[in-house]
């Protein structure tokens, strides 16, 4: 973009919507994804309105500059780093809860709006929102949809495309169009609101959406055990939902991602074990039986200690240990790239057993903790990024974790996204007919390929302005 | 299509597949929708492979011939009704369950297996397929798939489209993709899935189907409650879900319905009311506080009379009720046209005080009856089609009763589809952006328009042959 380009923008939009200081644009170069590049924006827009967004693209698209679209850049793929000569698009100050109906139990909120937010303010209304990414706390309801977001809650209740029943979508070329509805069921036409989940700004910039909501659940009881192998405590999670319990939350954490976590806070868990479980049942009145089961399946698995709290803030207490894993990674001292593979539950044992031949093969830690009850783990390379040759083994690990996952039948990205991160191997888990017609797709809804470009697709030419 | 043409066809297909025999033609031209023009196919070929459809598919491409994918054409919308010229493409006969994986609590399934004959064989490993429309004993999964169908357990479970985790879909040009997965997450790429379940058929051929399915929930309890006017009902509805209850079923029917119904047979509901709510809880020992507290919010809303059936085989009967709904209708000595609107449930008193107003301008008899819990409606339009003017003034009614639905927030179609039926009314339920929108996508992935072409979408030119 020129300087008379940055001119003209600004003219097209109200006060205080351009920013192009140095500064501001440095602050927004980067979401918090390790290892991919950010490029020097040429201006910053910060929409207020989707009419803001809406002559932005169409400025965009007629002059062929490319647009990243930003949430509150906590994504973990690099989809929302800059690319040089781009207009940032900065959906944060978007931020109002339109409308709740307790009736038909959906919210209706512009992107910005932080996921937490929402969450507690449905709560008010004896409601609740259930997805639950680990950024819940900053990441905001647009960014969720754009990454389709997972959490801890996703292995009762589903992830964030589960609860999303319409949009309001600003296309390329700036026409604003809705899609989905309102109401609890509704097949007109095609389903535009899940092709625009999880695109990570490619097809278009989500300006509202309509969330459904569900009733309050119950206080969750929370139980926690503690394993002699990694392996005797993934059994217990294929064996406990195999009976057909639901438990709210169901995640995994092994042994040197415990210590990591109990530098920041210790919480009196035991030495001598390779990896824990932590359960929560919300099921009221069922839930003490549905943790008496877990405790079953988990001392039939050899489990050496099962723990059930004894009220709501010894389980919120339980809970924070495994909220503080993204915080314990840094205690390590050490460079850490964050996995998302998700497998058949069924193969989790060959998934932890692999990861422990990775780590041997290529001489690098790998910690692992994650969604277990969906076979969703994050397992995590750390590693010394000043020595070069660690740094190589490190990535090479990193992608050998997701070809074992993709051997066990799984994904390359259960949660976080391709963006940038994992372009390279999308082509391994798609077939190419799946890959033409995701890319046809693209070229049909964004025939200048400014939206994001080079995001997502692997081997597209990345957009030069 | 030329006599040289079908031997073509013929020739590249293993034998037995390609039928031309009139009779044959002549018993696959139709679906179950009333008043949808049904042209004269050329050939219809039985598939029974994924190869089958996709030489077929390329064969087609490449001649510029339509093709009507067809499962047990059990569908509402025209969607599956023949096309002059077309070719009729019979899922029917690749009717196997592929695999039932009882750890991951996934299905593998091809698109000819009969809903009922799923939900079954699932229920023989403790699981439970929820998607139940009307027609599960006779429609199959591909269908179900097809039309994103609903059904009564929608209120509590969701859509078929909630359920479907991948798909193999032969593309227009004959080439094969596979969408989603197999595992509980995953975002890699576009939701292909969600956008070609509900396409009818339009945007490739489905071979395959993964369905997640649920561990097999308690038996459940069955209530009835007879009201005074169908407002007491409705608002029984909207305040019984709005305390935070979840149902799994929560059926309405007006008077008129009942009393077909028990001309088919005799239940003994009582005379004098205006209509009834039927609702089930399948939460085991929560059931009857579930139960009870419904009775609660029906008597506050002037219920005159509540029953709760004493044990599941006599719930069972009370549901064959609403079971029985279609069959009444044939009862009246009438043509009925039956319209899918959906509203926002706090709009329930007004949609049915609407009906009343349509029968009466248009002086034909509006019967209503409907998954009531999703603020789903089946109103009824009787009428006797041997009367000119009064089939002109049906239509109109059928027409209103859409108009009326949009006009509360809702949509035109909540479950049947868009097919031929309803097509001129999509262009009043979404924006300009959003149909052309789905139009690119449509070109970008069928470029020639041979996958039922002139089905869902308004004005666009009819495949002529």
């Amino acid at each position: 973009m020129t300087t008379a380009d940055v001119r003209a923008l600004r003219d097209l939009l109200p006060e205080g919507r351009v920013f192009d200081d140095v500064d501001v644009l440095e602050a927004h170069r980067r979401d918090r994804a390790g290892f991919c590049p950010a490029g020097t924006p040429a201006v910053l827009v910060r929409a207020r309105s989707t009419e803001d967004v809406s002559t932005t693209l169409e400025w965009a698209h007629r002059n062929r500059v490319p647009v990243v679209p930003q949430g509150a850049r906590s994504g973990l793929s690099g989809a929302a780093n800059a690319l040089d000569g781009c207009i940032l698009l900065s959906l944060e100050k978007m931020d109002r809860i339109l409308d709740i109906d307790v009736s038909e139990q959906v919210a209706v909120v512009q992107p910005g709006v932080v996921n937490g937010v929402l969450a507690a303010k449905v709560a008010e209304h004896g409601l609740f929102y259930p997805p639950d990414p680990g950024s819940r706390s900053i990441s905001t309801i647009g960014g969720n949809v754009a990454t389709n977001a997972g959490g801890m809650c996703c292995v009762k209740y589903g992830v964030t495309g589960d609860f999303v029943r319409g949009l309001e979508v600003v296309l390329a070329d700036g026409r604003v169009m809705r899609t989905g509805r309102r109401t609890a069921k509704g097949v007109a036409g095609y389903d535009l609101t899940h092709l625009v989940v999880g695109s990570e700004g490619t097809l278009g910039v989500v300006t509202e959406v309509t969330v459904a909501l569900r009733p309050a659940a119950a206080q969750p009881l929370t139980a926690v055990a503690f394993f002699p192998t990694i392996a005797d405590a993934v059994r217990t999670v294929a064996g406990y939902l195999g009976e057909g319990y639901r438990p709210s939350v169901l995640e995994f954490m092994d042994r040197p991602t415990v210590n990591a976590v109990q530098k920041i806070a210790d919480l009196g868990f035991p030495d001598g074990m390779a990896g824990m479980l932590l359960v929560q049942s919300d099921r009221g009145d069922a839930a003490p039986g549905e943790l008496a089961a877990f405790e079953e399946v988990a001392r039939a698995n050899q489990a050496s200690e099962v723990v059930v709290a004894d009220d709501p803030a010894e389980g919120e207490l339980l809970m924070q240990a495994r909220r503080l894993v993204g915080d314990a990674h840094e205690q390590l001292g050490l460079t850490v790239l964050v996995d998302d593979v998700c497998v058949p539950r069924r193969n989790l044992v060959n998934l932890v057993e692999g990861l422990g031949r990775i780590a041997e093969q290529y001489r690098v830690q790998v910690l692992c903790a994650g969604h277990a009850g969906d076979g969703n783990m994050h397992p995590v390379v750390a590693f010394d990024s000043d020595d070069a040759k660690e740094t190589v083994r490190a990535h090479q690990a990193f992608d050998a974790i997701m070809e074992l996952g993709l051997d066990l039948g799984g994904t390359i990205t259960g949660e976080h996204g391709v963006g940038h991160l994992k372009r390279r191997w999308l082509g391994e888990e798609l077939d190419e007919a799946a890959l033409s017609a995701q890319r046809a797709i693209k070229a049909a809804l964004d025939p200048h390929n400014i939206l994001n470009p080079g995001r997502v697709f692997p081997d597209q030419e990345e957009f030069t302005a």
